[in-house]
């Protein structure tokens, strides 16, 4: 344990990120100060969300600065400790550099303490996407029994809990992915009741009006672009449209053109909300709850997919653009 | 008082109404059923809404019938009734057909009680375009003050009303319209901050991050369109958009193309509702109640475009979209 691997943004990124746009340096191991606490990444998510923050532009998020180490969800083990709180062999979460260790303040890292879940669902059900789902679909969603939700990048990590909690809710569940392997996962696996793949579809609308006779009711998006414009032109009057992701648009510079909705939304009188989970972090204790005692009555799964070597996440990334995972995509670090 | 002149829908118009979509008929004055009142029409608004019902598309109103009377909100005068609760004299409110009288039904009607007030102001302050305005920004916008407020179409009948309503809440309230004397009347006599004329504006962007440079925390949206494109990307983190009109888009078959917003208001965590102001319709007595409170004390004034004649209704409503008239188009029958 002498040198620190470590990933910096080097270029930042014009349309989908390249080998130029990351380059993994060494360096010595840090010195902590009073209050710090050092911890060994034992996985850490990559996400979506990530390449905007590649740009520079003023957003929800501070954008990644150039030279400096990238950041993730992770989840690690206390190896130093300057902090009474944390001592070594406590497992943590929080946001960690692109590194194999990274010097924390105290106050930013959360302890690990129901060891009954698997360490990696704190990255997935327990963590970030599973947050993202519960109080989307909840608090904006408001699903009623009987009710229809159509789910787009129904397979990826943030999907796939939204499609099971409406199942428990009682709406009839519609998925969109693209691949077979992926619809069969969320029929099969999940126990949504139909899904399409939009990369076999002639016609997505077509197919949601066979599925969704009696309309959509909640439409819960986290892809945007083409996709999003044969749902929206199906939703019924008082509808709600949760927009967690716009995948279709990060790797584009600029926001291009699509059909106006906003005519027929009007006409149906639905919500559309965009929103960014850390404005619930005062109900994450509520969230996390709830979340742990479903994934551990088996109510929620959620298929990982894990690359191994930090030497490898930026291929990881870039792999969440090409629609090819199914589930949380997760790189081992230790 | 032997015949009843009747606005009827001839043909189903494609684009702008011509004078085949209108045919003027004379009928026979009606009899009366039990729990009927004969309404003859003092005033009747003409709505930019109408277009839609014109087509013949499932919609939040079911759309006029061919060969039917055209109805409108409008007041008139009771003069035969077989209803104990309205007598002749008696002043009233109510969906009432394009033409000197109406048949109603007793329990359609309602009898304007508070004479303090212009019997026109129930066709505006007091009536559908105010009750728009107020569910419209209170509910959905929850404007607070020193917040901005961006209105588009707001010369209109629910637009002045919103801004005013905006101002006495504490708001920065910047309006866009489509003249000169709109923009003069909006600043001079309704108070407004400020205000754009879209008609000569190179770039309502510009315009906008100059008068509102910590962005618009709230639009009121009565227009949709170009217009709406440049408001919707100058939104703040959390701030909200009231869908309530979309009349660039009311003549026209298809919705066409604009850029992709939801990308952007995403990242913003913005609310959008389109809504339906007889959704709030249990609510209408409080409405009414405040909006009332506020005409006589002289914070909320609203001018009238009146046009006498029935025989000239198609024109007034016409007159909704070439953008020229300030206020609220009537139409005075009697």
């Amino acid at each position: 344990m002498n040198t620190n691997r470590q990933y910096i943004l080097d270029k930042r990124p014009i349309g989908l990120p390249d080998d130029s746009t990351f380059r993994l340096i060494e360096l010595d191991m840090p010195q902590l100060e009073q209050d710090e606490v050092l911890v060994q990444t034992h996985y850490m998510s990559v996400d979506p969300y990530m390449r905007w923050r590649m740009n520079d532009m003023k957003s929800y998020t501070e954008p990644y600065e150039l030279g400096k180490p990238l950041t993730a969800s992770a989840i690690g083990e206390v190896v130093q400790s300057k902090h009474p709180g944390f001592k070594i062999g406590d497992f943590v979460t929080g946001r960690f550099d692109w590194a194999d260790y990274t010097v924390c303040s105290a106050a930013d890292l959360e302890r690990v303490e129901d060891t009954e879940i698997p360490l990696t669902s704190y990255l997935h059900v327990v963590g970030i996407s599973g947050l993202t789902a519960y109080f989307g679909l909840f608090d904006i969603g408001k699903p009623q029994p009987s009710e229809t939700i159509v789910v787009s990048g129904a397979a990826g990590s943030v999907g796939m809990i939204v499609g099971q909690i409406a199942k428990m809710v009682g709406c009839r569940v519609i998925g969109i992915a693209g691949s077979d392997q992926k619809i069969t996962y969320l029929k099969e696996e999940l126990g949504f009741d139909e899904a399409i793949n939009y990369k076999k579809s002639s016609s997505i609308k077509k197919e949601l009006e066979k599925m969704a006779p009696n309309g959509v009711d909640i439409y819960f998006d986290n892809v945007g672009g083409e996709i999003s414009d044969d749902v929206l032109f199906s939703m019924n009057f008082h509808s709600r449209v949760i927009l967690c992701g716009q995948i279709a648009h990060y790797n584009t510079e600029d926001f291009g053109m699509g059909p106006r909705v906003f005519p027929y939304l009007l006409q149906r009188s639905t919500l559309i909300k965009g929103f960014i989970v850390r404005s619930y972090s005062e109900r994450f204790p509520e969230g996390r709850g709830n979340l742990s005692k479903w994934l551990k009555e088996g109510k929620i799964k959620c298929t990982e997919n894990i690359i191994v070597g930090l030497e490898n996440a930026p291929e990881a990334f870039r792999g969440l653009f090409n629609g090819e995972n199914i589930g949380k995509q997760l790189v081992k670090i230790v």
